[in-house]
């Protein structure tokens, strides 16, 4: 690691610029405010009925109404001004309805502020073989018991009204990152339909402070994405989105998929790229133009002793840090980092203390808010181009390795999304399953 | 549960009395104040180099250096005033120099307050079959990898002064529970003889606002429990333990044991019962006049599904819970109870999240802080005669249920400690080991 450069970086509150924690007037949901650009990329300020969101964003994954192991303080003092659920989950644990007879996952969860769900279309199209799709929806078998349910671009809706997520995605036709051509364009045409089926029904399902996004497919074939991006552009979505990204293609396809696509998305509305990704990720997507993103890479990582440092990743389980007095990551203002060391994190991690996966995940989504916050900054300080370049080769270098992916695709874990590519898969394989 | 009982509880904040929590005037280490009494019960204030103990005081069990899964911000939020640390378990993981070197304990936890370290004793005894005992100390075999160890009276103190520990506990020999009476015997002669050698050896080993505590041993034999605290009570230690109880004899025995003895050790010094115990035990120990108390029962529990309540005990995991929108204690003030539902806590055990294990830990070590903390604002107030008789039968009904104990000795798990009694030992054959 070239300690050398981490003296350079100057780093970011993640909290300080959030339009939360100030005064602001409140927009109508759905207000989409443009700050500042630089080239394709953009900062701006996204309203929804439980306050605003500052892009570029990154939301952290609670998949079951909880990003595991952490409360409601702990992610605000982060800097998580929003986070992510996933309907499939808690449609079936613990239930729609018993979510919304709680007052809804706001409530539940106890977290006031803005929550994206996912519409379960993703999960579904990843069970293996459990799936059977017509034109209307799809049957599905459920990994937690084999019992038989059905995703209709109706049903999702409704799932997510009775958990009163503020951000809503439709159902999608999500086809492997390997399908063929054919396959693919059958995929964006019934998207496509489904999606109008979702502007058609929307108003009778969803509360009207309950902004829905669109999903762009086309895998990497920009004439398919275009194709389909001009059919969802024309719908009244509040905000539009990339799936079948970071599906299992190379990173090279996907950073150019994104450089070509996500410009050419609705200026006016925010632009959210699902599942990704890495800080190698994050920064090229922000170069792009994007303002949203979600990866369960900070949460899981931790969990198995990845800590995302300014000068690299490192692996708490090495021996190396038994002694080691400094925190995880020097000039780190998290809980961890403040009060303590590597080889205190090092030793919970051995004795499989809970403190541990809480205090790693901790510092892993406050390094990912910091570095997304420093992107934004710099854009709304109108220092983007330096600070981007300055620290574009530090993170090619330090998270931009490992072997070239394979397809990282499944959802049928316990901490599922949208998954993040190669530096995952790696890690993943490098994954002893000690942490839980 | 009779749930009209549960209004005529006040609760007491168990923060709002501290003396930490307020601007006194530092006493010297080892001072120990009387604030109240009634009849044999007593409230009063110890102080240590890291700030004072109000007593009655419960001390929540960081067998590792940590409560598992809590940090120092959730500890004091509970009202711990201190905590526990096991001088066996960090001797081994990561070891006394390590801890020493990364700054002592408290600096290794970023923990401010007092800490008692246990000396290791009691495991090494509770190894079955791996210790051989001579005159000035034991071998054992570790439980971690099977090498071979040695604790004397002088090697406890030297891990303790490593660790830092606020107060010290001395090597004492501990019997099992169904020990004939010559080993009763023989144990508390050997202890006698490693006390002496203790207070010898102190003064070279121990800084000097480390405090010492004596450890009085003889089972519920109470002619020997006298010849043993006699013979401890002349020795300069700042407190004295009784050791040797709540390992599988009748908690009625027990209870009678701590009613004979307790009030005959020194009033002017702090008295200490190791491993107690349930709410009942501990209600029964301050009115023998006891004043601090250890116990891996909250913490424990929380993990298996068990939450304590002033109403009683309840699973969380039973499926009565599952839509239950009120907190796990109504009028309770922890942070579980004031943002989250049963039905929440319940679905977050289900799904195994950590987020469940810290929640549900909270509110027993929060809930064990405020029935202690209700016997010693009642002990200020002059009150205690009152208070302690209405919520005797309260308390009696509700905790002191169960089968009679049988041994529930043993001490090589990952959070030993000198365990609890017929309830624990009830509650552990009922666990599902779900949770980790």
């Amino acid at each position: 690691m070239p300690a050398r450069r981490m003296s350079e970086i100057p780093r970011v509150d993640p909290c300080a610029d959030l339009a939360c924690n100030a005064q602001l007037q409140p927009q109508a949901p759905g207000s989409f405010e443009l700050l500042a650009r630089h080239g394709d990329a953009r900062s701006g300020r996204l309203w929804t009925a439980h306050g605003p969101i500052d892009t570029p964003c990154f939301m952290p994954v609670g998949t079951y109404g909880a990003v595991k192991g952490l409360d409601p303080d702990d992610l605000r003092a982060c800097g998580s001004q929003i986070i992510l659920g996933n309907s499939y989950h808690l449609g079936h644990r613990p239930g729609a309805a018993r979510v919304a007879a709680l007052g809804g996952l706001h409530r539940m969860m106890a977290w006031d502020r803005p929550i994206l769900t996912d519409s379960g279309g993703f999960q579904v199209f990843s069970l293996r073989g459990l799936q059977r799709l017509d034109d209307s929806g799809v049957d599905y078998q459920t990994h937690f018991d084999g019992s038989r349910h059905r995703l209709t671009p109706e049903s999702v809706l409704r799932t997510q009204a009775a958990l009163g997520s503020d951000i809503c995605m439709i159902l999608d036709h999500c086809p492997p990152g390997d399908a063929d051509a054919a396959l693919m364009r059958q995929a964006v045409d019934r998207s496509t339909r489904w999606a109008h089926r979702a502007i058609e029904l929307r108003p009778a399902i969803l509360a009207p402070d309950q902004l829905c996004f669109g999903i762009v497919q086309g895998g990497t074939d920009l004439r398919l994405r275009r194709q389909h991006l001009a059919e969802l552009a024309g719908l009244p979505f509040e905000g539009l989105a990339l799936g079948g990204l970071s599906v299992g293609e190379p990173i090279p396809e996907m950073h150019a998929t994104l450089a070509e696509i996500a410009p050419e998305m609705p200026a006016e509305r925010p632009r959210y790229v699902m599942g990704i990704g890495t800080p190698h990720d994050l920064l090229a997507a922000v170069r792009s133009g994007v303002d949203m993103f979600d990866c369960v890479m900070p949460s899981r990582h931790a969990r198995n002793g990845q800590l995302f440092t300014f000068a690299g990743r490192l692996n708490i389980r090495q021996s190396r840090f038994r002694d080691d007095p400094g925190p995880a990551d020097p000039g780190c203002a998290c809980r961890a980092c403040r009060s303590h060391s590597r080889a205190y994190l090092r030793h919970l991690h051995e004795q499989n203390d809970p403190l541990y996966g809480r205090l790693a995940t901790i510092h892993n989504i406050h390094f990912f808010h910091q570095w997304v916050g420093t992107l934004r900054r710099a854009l709304r300080d109108g220092r983007f181009g330096e600070v981007s370049a300055r620290y574009s080769d530090i993170i090619t270098e330090h998270y931009l390795r490992g072997p070239q992916p394979s397809s990282s695709r499944s959802a049928d874990g316990s901490e599922a999304s949208r998954e993040p590519n190669a530096a995952e898969a790696a890690a993943k394989a490098s994954d002893t399953g000690a942490a839980s």
